[in-house]
């Protein structure tokens, strides 16, 4: 299948490479780096993402050629569409995806419904930066420096720093050339993991400090409310690494925060070592993937985060690991 | 010199691998990779650390063998040193090493003194694991699995999960390989850095929420007292991680942790973006590195903290960067 997506991309004149709404380092990066090694090569790309770049992914390079806008954007030979398991993934660009005369699925996800032309998953890969680099090298495109970076930060972002399980051999040892070619992982590392405001980390400091256990320390939960917010002068999205970092204490397999809302509480939920987040997630409504879920709850905050502690125990208990 | 040092433990038939005094993830790791590799080639050898082994480290293969006590050690054909700056670093095994006929001085850091009989020294490694394998490899020894994850987790720790920027190709080809050979990045990961106990992460969390900016932001700074570790249920060892997490603030170039004991305050530097935490540590008598310093002082905590800021100011006002 790499060999007909690169043979379209060869024939096109104008392409489209599309990230998925709320996008992250990997899909902006692959895309990005496809939108330059493409135009050198000659051809016109325009790289779309529905939610445009958030800040903390605005050193990559040409990320301000990113458009948010459908408007004007004209017609394509081609449209890649970028890690989205659906084409309603791709906001408001679905349409014009849609449109296009050949529409590459490009994933490295396992839940892709398999939508488009010329559908590519490749579940082994840790990246989807990993398949673009592999149909770079198929197109015979050089890897320059910018180039290399985009790459570099889809391989780090989506492996946490080469951490997790599904690093290959294959991922380390594209991570080798793309240093020779001038990628940074240190300086990728900090703009995207060292650059928190700080009350982002005053923030952390409050809901870590209230830390509490359940199930015989199988679970870790904490608690952020609008009076923490105001006292570390942060706002919701400063929430983000609080669960993560509940999740990383010794024992811990769920890690629960409760984001209490004027109206609602949200409740994000993690795990580890066979417990499942989205059957716990499940039960209240909600959805997620094995390791991250999340859902919301009407209703009291003692109410909610009794109910979900019953529910995380049982799965606890009864889960593999 | 690697084919020298190869030569002299191809001869040898007892050899002692010595760590530096608070044994890190790298020289454990090299010490009992060498110890298995060597071992296999019909070589008995002993594993010496002046302080033991971290129980963070303690999932290293044979980990248990590593001795603390001279006593009864018996004398050895060649003696290896990893990452001793001098010889005192190698504790109460200082003596045993000085006394061997054939010493060698295995280090990647650029401030060793060069004792020794055999003087290998690679700056440009950014593990002595790395170098471990280069003498394996020269030795012709068999790297399975429990010697690749020895060095994978000298690799790991030592580049804090590939993100420093001693990270070179060759250290990415190196972790492929030893993923080829069975070495799990991501377990280790999770073994070293996300098996904190609660107290720490308690104590994390007060310590952030008390976070403190000064010189327009460029220093943060934070204070843990006795109450503060009662309140948490913390040990001193609990506050390791406090002030990378303080360094990694954007903008902060210096971060500063002041802990507050009976009679003396403690104080740990960290810096970046061309700052240097080893030139405000020595004005009070203190050192270390660029990156990370540390110096003790006596007196009133307001004082201390006063003066230390005065100083790391002056640092960040002045240092590149």
């Amino acid at each position: 299948m790499k060999a007909a997506v690169a043979s379209a991309l060869r024939a096109a004149r104008r392409v489209l490479a599309a990230c998925h709404e709320s996008p992250d380092g990997d899909c902006l990066g692959g895309a990005l780096a496809l939108c330059l090694a493409l135009e050198r090569a000659g051809k016109r790309v325009v790289v779309a993402s529905t939610d445009g770049v958030p800040a903390v992914y605005r050193f990559l390079p040409a990320w301000e050629r990113v458009t948010d806008r459908v408007e004007g954007l004209g017609s394509f030979d081609v449209a890649v569409a970028l890690e989205c398991a659906d084409l309603e993934r791709a906001g408001r660009f679905a349409p014009v995806l849609a449109a296009c005369p050949v529409l590459v699925n490009l994933d490295h996800h396992r839940d892709n419904t398999g939508y488009g032309h010329l559908v590519w998953q490749d579940p082994q890969a840790a990246s989807v930066c990993e398949m673009v680099y592999a149909l770079l090298a198929e197109l015979g495109a050089e890897v320059d420096e910018p180039v290399a970076t985009c790459l570099m930060t889809g391989l780090l972002t989506d492996t946490g720093s080469f951490r997790y399980s599904s690093v290959r051999p294959e991922t380390f040892e594209l991570a080798a050339e793309l240093v020779r070619r001038g990628a940074r992982p240190d300086r990728i590392y900090e703009l995207v993991y060292e650059s928190r405001p700080p009350s982002a980390v005053r923030l952390l400091g409050l809901a870590l400090s209230r830390l509490q256990l359940s199930a015989d320390g199988r679970v870790a939960w904490s608690v952020v409310d609008e009076a923490m917010l105001q006292q570390a002068g942060a706002r919701w999205e400063d929430t983000e690494n609080i669960v993560e970092t509940l999740r990383s204490i010794a024992g811990v397999r769920l890690a629960l925060l409760f984001k209490v809302e004027p109206s609602r509480v949200k409740v994000s939920l993690r795990a580890r070592d066979g417990a499942r987040a989205n059957e716990v997630a499940a039960r209240f409504g909600g959805g997620g993937h094995l390791g991250a879920a999340g859902f919301v709850a009407r209703g009291d905050l003692e109410d909610v985060v009794r109910q979900t502690l019953q529910a995380a125990a049982a799965e606890v208990q009864t889960g593999s690991g």
